[in-house]
């Protein structure tokens, strides 16, 4: 997408490869709405680093950052002794992956890479066909998101308002994003529409992240509390909404996405305003049976608790410039503590559609149609 | 309720007539959750700067401030001439009454305790009437809170997890509360029970204001993001929805309360969860026919785009000495707006009964029993 930086939109990806210096490319996404900074890792610890820090977070932009972290490492390595060369591929990959232990992408995403590179007979040949496989994973991530945009963009008319939950966005993605693509794809067929961010308390991702992707690509928008929705949707205010999905249960349905995405269903279905979700293929699950037995995070009670911002003036957009970086501020009773679930799980009763790179489908024709879709099993 | 002041419990009022100094008792409620501190207005003119600068905030709260700031002006006057005293008092009247012009409670208070003063042949006598008067609005204020408080705990049995929303808690009123003073009367009755409290985004009063009141009388309780009470609902996790109404319509038995109120009502009928709304009689309106009516106050971005708080240590309990008080942060991306409408509209058949100081009533049977609930048309 594209990123104004010195006031000129250039086109962008969150993830990349720069060959001549052996470096994985990233917006340092905790800078982000306030600053934006490309980082260049020097080597494939640090990019596994920047994994573990969450410089770089969500699920395709994590898979190909350590799809590239993995060729990286590979292409370090000086010599032709295949024997060595596989030890070091093993503690490259080894390092990447526990980087975010729980996340499947970047494993699946090395596997592929690890599995092209078996092809190589040289050192130089797996080095190679490493590095292919990473840039042919990352032109793949983007190639499904803008096939969900495709799908999406014709669900958006004009003058529709669209509401979203989160970040769904180019940020998480290679490119284009999940949620976002179907806004990008009917931006390019100049459709006029306006889209509500959800804030997206307790991280505000929406208020931060998405707000910030939407303002980049100059797509009419406005944030609103999570406590606003309901209100808007009563009003007749909101046509549309497009989520993006943690993981999807091929089997039912079901969508365990950010925490609030669920309220978000329940009120849309009861307005009779149709509710999409975007999913990449990456996110489904064909195994778990059962919503239910999603586990679900509790995370630390101090996102709760507080917020993270920049020192300002209230009335202003003037930034007060006491306030170089980014502060927590304590806003809740200090005596409280709080209950931090980060995802919830919407049924598949509340999902008009869910929006694929193989097209739109109903939640429950996504276990019909699961060999096409990539189901293994 | 009982407030905790250098280690002890203390009996205390939201707000309070020291007859001996002729001022008005207040909490510095902007200070909140921080810092604890009363302030006593030295005059009239200080007393409406109070309402105007919401140190003092709710409708009961603001309505017994300008009851004792026309008693604190009457008293003030010097001299027997009847004539020059009710110019005096005319001047006080209108100055209370112009401190937040939208609010109808502090007229409403005034009117009570004019007609009071009527009934006096002198100055000392209507100046005696007016402080009598005043006290009299206090103490019925916290009768009615209290006898919702009576009504409201019969909905409570032990083991219950209930949800709030917003503040209307004894910081609202002049004591106890109208949606909080259920639990306060439960708690006496030795019921326990577990209080999950909306942070109630932009503004956060739950995390602020009902968090301290609940951990001020050792009330079980923890802060929810706004967005977690879907999820809890679906796993069962809460029992009870108990909310306070700025605004009840006598003829529809539609509230309007702070904005995600209507959001839980849809939530918890979805999930068969009880949802009750406790309306003082004063927030009824007789005359409007329609909730969508009800004009919705769009209040300023700034509240949706930032946060106040004290600069913490994320992941500590202790905060950073460097922030002696609340700033500001920004907290979305600096280029974006907001949509922020301050309240929004239940309909009835979302609210399982209204909780008044006559008993909890279905809300159509606000208007059948208009007389008995002090309508006077």
């Amino acid at each position: 997408m594209n990123v104004t930086v010195r006031g000129r939109p250039q086109p962008f990806r969150t993830v990349s490869f720069d060959a001549g210096k052996n470096s994985v490319r990233l917006v340092e996404q905790r800078l982000l709405p306030h600053e934006f900074k490309i980082i260049g890792t020097k080597n494939f610890r640090e990019t596994a680093r920047a994994i573990t820090d969450m410089v770089v977070r969500g699920a395709g932009a994590i898979g190909a950052t350590a799809a590239y972290g993995l060729a990286q490492g590979a292409l370090a390595f000086r010599g032709n002794d295949l024997k060595k060369f596989s030890a070091h591929v093993a503690i490259v990959y080894q390092t990447l992956a526990e980087a975010r232990p729980t996340a499947v992408d970047p494993v699946n995403a090395m596997q592929d890479v690890r599995r092209e590179m078996a092809r190589g007979e040289t050192v130089a040949q797996q080095q190679s066909l490493a590095l292919a496989a990473a840039e042919e994973f990352a032109n793949e991530d983007v190639r499904h998101c803008e096939a969900i945009g495709r799908h999406g963009a014709k669900l958006i008319r004009d003058g529709m308002r669209i509401l979203t939950h989160c970040n769904a966005g180019w940020l998480a993605f290679v490119d284009v994003g999940s949620a976002t693509a179907p806004l990008y794809a009917a931006q390019r067929q100049a459709k006029k529409f306006h889209v509500f961010c959800d804030e997206t308390r307790p991280r505000s991702q929406g208020a931060t992240l998405t707000a910030w992707e939407l303002a980049q690509q100059n797509i009419s928008h406005q944030i609103i509390a999570d406590n606003a929705a309901g209100h808007l949707m009563q009003r007749g205010e909101i046509d549309l909404v497009i989520v993006g999905s943690d993981r999807t249960l091929g089997r039912t349905g079901e969508v365990a996405n950010k925490i609030g995405t669920y309220t978000k269903a329940v009120l849309a279905a009861r307005h009779r305003i149709p509710f999409y979700v975007a999913i990449p293929l990456s996110t489904i699950d064909w195994k778990l049976k059962r919503g239910f037995d999603i586990p679900i995070e509790e995370r630390h009670a101090h996102e709760v608790l507080g917020a993270w911002g920049m020192i300002s003036n209230p009335k202003s957009e003037t930034r007060n410039p006491k306030s170089a970086r980014r502060v927590y501020v304590r806003v809740a009773n200090p005596a409280s503590g709080a209950r931090n679930p980060g995802f919830d799980v919407t049924p598949p009763d509340l999902i008009t559609g869910l929006i694929t790179p193989a097209g739109i489908l109903k939640p429950n024709e996504i276990w019909k149609r699961r060999k096409e879709l990539g189901c293994a099993g």
